[in-house]
C-alpha cells in the first residue's frame, strides 16, 4: 500500500495556485460579450451623451426668464422653433423666447433648462405661459453626465453584465477585449462506470461525475470537453489523461484518488514529465482524497468518485481556480451571494478540517430556516434536494440549533 | 394631445399577467439542458445504486460477526475473495468469512457491512484481523438509498442544475423534456438613435437599450432577435412591430411609451387587431410610462426610452413575466437571492408609487452598506456604477439611514 494522504488546507491550496492566469485574450462583438470577463479596462474615447440632452418634454428656455413663474402670474414666452429628434437646432434663443423640445432633444443654444409640458399652457401658435419656474440645468443631461471622455468605464477582470453592454453600445464600442474561455477536459474513472445510455447489470452504476462537473464547468465560464470514461487499466487512464492535456486547459478526473490499492490517479499524474504534485488530500469533508498537480500552463485535478465530494471540491476549490483562470479580478467570496438563514438543529463537525453541510432552505415568515440533509457523500439526491451548503469552520467543532448561517445557494 | 396614462399598479399587471403559460416543449440531451425548465416531474425508473454498494476500501462481512472486536482483541476473519469493481461477486460468505472489497463495489451475500481497511490487519494471504465491531449497513448504501423507483426526482417547472443533470445521467435519462426557449423580439425607436457601428454628430445618441434588453433577456432563459432601430415614422414602426409578431413570441420596444406628441407606440400597438392594452402606466419609478399589450399569445411590451427606466422595468415585470412564459413554477421572488444590508444615507420616496433605488455595496468589516446611487434615469452609467437596486413599498415615504434593506444584486 502507498503512502497515506499528505493533507493540504483550502487557503495552502489557494496560496499554491495564486499565480495562475488567464490563458489569452480575444476580440468579441457586445452581443456574445456577457459574462466574459474584460480583459482590459475600457476608456471611454468621448462624452456621452456628448451634448446638452433634453429628459422631458416640454419647452427649452433661460432658467433665468423663468423667474418668478407661478400659477396666479404665469409668465408668457414666444416660441420660436421646436427642437428636432437627432437634430442640431438651427436657431437661437433669446430673452423671452423658448423652443418646443422632446423627450432626447438638444437644447438650442441660449437655453439652459427645460420646463415640462404639464406646467405650461398654450396661449396661441406663438405663444405659451408657464406655470413654474426652473433652475438652471433642470431637465437637463450635461454633454458628460453619463460618460466623461477619457474615464475609465468598465474594468479590466469584471463581468460584462446586461448594463455593461449598455454603456459599451452608448460609447460605440462594438467589439470587446476578453480573457479566452479555458476548456476543461472531463474524465470518469472506474471499472464499475457505464455511460448514460448503456445498460447496467447489478455492480454497475452510470457515470454521474462527468455530467455534474460538465454543469460547473458551464456555470463557471468554463467549456466541458466530455472524454469520457475509463477502467483502472493504467495504459487507459494515461492515454485519456494526455488527450486531455492535449485538448484542454485543464483535467478534472474523478475516482481513484484515494489510496486504495486501484487508485492509480497519482501515479498516472507523476508518470507525465514535469508534474508537479500541489496537493495530495484536503482537509475539507467530503471531498478528503483530492489530487491537484501542475504541468506547465495545464492543471489536473483528481476528484474523489463520489459524486457528492466531487461537487464540494469544486464548489470550494475549483470554482476559486476557475475564477483566476478565467481572469476574474476578484474571486469567488463565500459571502457574495450567500442567503442568511437559521440553523434548525445541532450540526457536530470535526476540528482540523472543513466541513460542508448539505441545507434544504424553508421560508418561515420572515426567516429562512436551514435544515441539514444528512446522507452519504455518494448519494446524488442529496445534492439534489438541497439548496445550498454551509461551511463550517477548522476551528468550529459544530453549530448550534438556531445559530445564524451563511447558505451558499446552488 | 392624448389621454394621460392609466396607471396600473405591478401587482395588478402580475394578477393579469397570471394566466401568462408557456410556449410548448422540446427534448434536449442532458449536455444541453442546464438551466432550462422540466416541462414534466421526472419519475425514476429504477432504484438507485440498484444494488448493495459499499463506501470505502475494506472487507466486507456480516456485521454481528464482528461484535466484540476491539484493538487489544481484534477478530480474525478468513478471506475467501475479492470483489471487482462492476462486477456481482460469485462467491458468498459463511460464518467468520470476509472479501476483499474496493469503494464503490458490490457487496457478496452473506455481507451487510464494510470494515474500513484502516482498522484491519493482515496476518497472511487468507487471514484479516478486524480492530473494530461495525453495525449493519454501515459503509453500505442500500439498492434504494440514493433513488427509490417510481419517485419523483425533478419537478416540472424547476430549472435544470449541475446535481439535476447528475441524478439524470445516474437513472439513464439521457434526453429530458425542457419547456421551449421563449423569443424576445427587441426594437428601438427614436429620431435620434443610431446604431452601435454608426457615427453620431450633436443630438444623436447610440442605441442602448437594444444591448442591456437582450442581455437581460439572455440572462432570463429568453432568446432575443435584435430588430434593430426605427425612427419616429408611424409606418415603419409598425413593419417593425409586425416583424417582431411573426418572429418572436414577446416584442420589446423601448422609447416612445410616453404621452409626447411623437410617442406613436400605443397607437401602432393598438393598430393591429384584437390587441387589448394590459395597462398604460406603472406606479413604479422610473419606469411609469410602460405599456403593455396583448394579441394572442404575443405579449408587447413598451418601455421607456431611458436605459435605467427600461431596465428596472425588466427587473421588475418582465423578469416575473418571462419566468411565467419560461414555465417556472416559482416565479423569482424579490427576497430569494438578495442581499441585506444597512443604508447608508436616507433616501426621500414619494407614496403610491414603489421607487426603486440603485445602490452600491461596500463591505465595512461584517456588514455590507448600501450607498444611494443619484442620477437620471437617462445615465446608463449609474446602473454601471451599481451593484443593485433595492425598493421602497408603495406606502413607504421613505427610508432612513441605518434602516436595514434587501439588495437585489445585479
Amino acid at each position: 500500500m502507498r503512502s497515506f494522504f499528505k493533507v493540504k488546507r483550502a487557503e495552502d491550496i489557494f496560496e499554491s495556485l495564486r499565480d495562475i492566469k488567464p490563458l489569452g485574450t480575444e476580440s468579441v462583438h457586445i452581443t456574445g460579450a456577457l459574462d466574459r470577463i474584460l480583459a482590459r479596462d475600457v476608456i471611454s474615447g468621448e462624452d456621452l451623451p456628448g451634448f446638452q440632452r433634453c429628459t422631458v418634454d416640454g419647452y427649452a428656455l433661460a432658467a433665468k426668464d423663468s423667474f418668478g413663474a407661478s400659477e396666479n402670474l404665469p409668465t408668457p414666452f414666444t416660441i420660436v422653433g421646436e427642437v428636432r429628434m437627432g437634430e442640431i437646432p438651427e436657431f437661437q434663443l433669446n430673452r423671452g423666447e423658448c423652443a418646443r423640445i422632446p423627450t432626447g432633444g438638444m437644447l438650442p443654444q441660449g437655453a439652459d433648462a427645460v420646463v415640462m409640458i404639464e406646467y405650461s399652457q398654450t396661449v396661441d401658435d406663438k405663444v405659451v405661459e408657464i406655470s413654474r419656474p426652473v433652475s438652471p440645468l433642470e431637465n437637463v443631461i450635461q454633454p458628460d453626465d453619463d460618460v466623461k471622455r477619457g474615464q475609465v468605464v468598465l474594468h479590466k477582470g469584471t463581468p460584462v453584465r446586461p448594463q455593461d453592454l449598455g454603456v459599451l453600445a452608448g460609447l460605440g464600442v462594438g467589439q470587446v477585449d476578453v480573457f479566452t474561455k479555458p476548456r476543461a477536459a472531463i474524465i470518469s474513472t472506474g471499472e464499475e462506470i457505464v455511460d448514460i445510455g448503456g445498460e447496467t447489470k447489478a455492480g454497475q452504476v452510470r457515470d454521474i461525475n462527468s455530467y455534474t462537473l460538465g454543469g460547473l464547468c458551464i456555470k463557471s465560464g468554463v467549456e466541458p470537453i466530455y472524454l469520457g470514461i475509463t477502467g483502472d487499466r493504467f495504459e487507459d487512464l494515461k492515454i485519456l489523461i494526455e488527450k486531455g492535456i492535449c485538448q484542454a486547459d485543464v483535467v478534472l478526473l474523478s475516482g481513484g484518488s484515494s489510496v486504495g490499492e486501484k487508485d492509480f490517479t497519482l501515479d498516472a499524474f507523476l508518470s507525465f514529465k514535469e508534474v508537479q504534485i500541489v496537493a495530495h488530500g484536503v482537509s475539507i469533508s467530503p471531498g478528503k482524497p483530492t489530487i491537484i498537480a501542475r504541468r506547465g500552463n495545464k492543471t489536473l485535478w483528481g476528484l474523489p468518485g463520489h459524486p457528492v465530494s466531487a461537487m464540494i471540491v469544486f464548489d470550494v476549490l475549483i470554482r476559486y481556480f476557475f475564477a483566476r483562470l478565467c481572469g476574474l479580478s476578484e474571486p469567488p467570496g463565500y459571502d457574495r451571494h450567500a442567503m442568511e438563514a437559521e440553523l434548525d438543529r445541532n450540526v457536530e463537525s470535526a476540528s482540523g478540517r472543513e466541513d460542508y453541510i448539505r441545507v434544504k432552505l424553508t421560508r418561515i415568515e420572515d426567516r429562512w430556516l436551514a435544515t441539514p440533509i444528512p446522507g452519504k457523500s455518494g448519494l446524488i439526491s442529496t445534492m439534489v434536494e438541497a439548496d445550498g451548503i454551509i461551511r463550517i469552520d477548522m476551528n468550529t467543532e459544530g453549530l448550534y440549533r438556531g445559530e445564524k448561517v451563511k447558505v451558499r445557494l446552488f
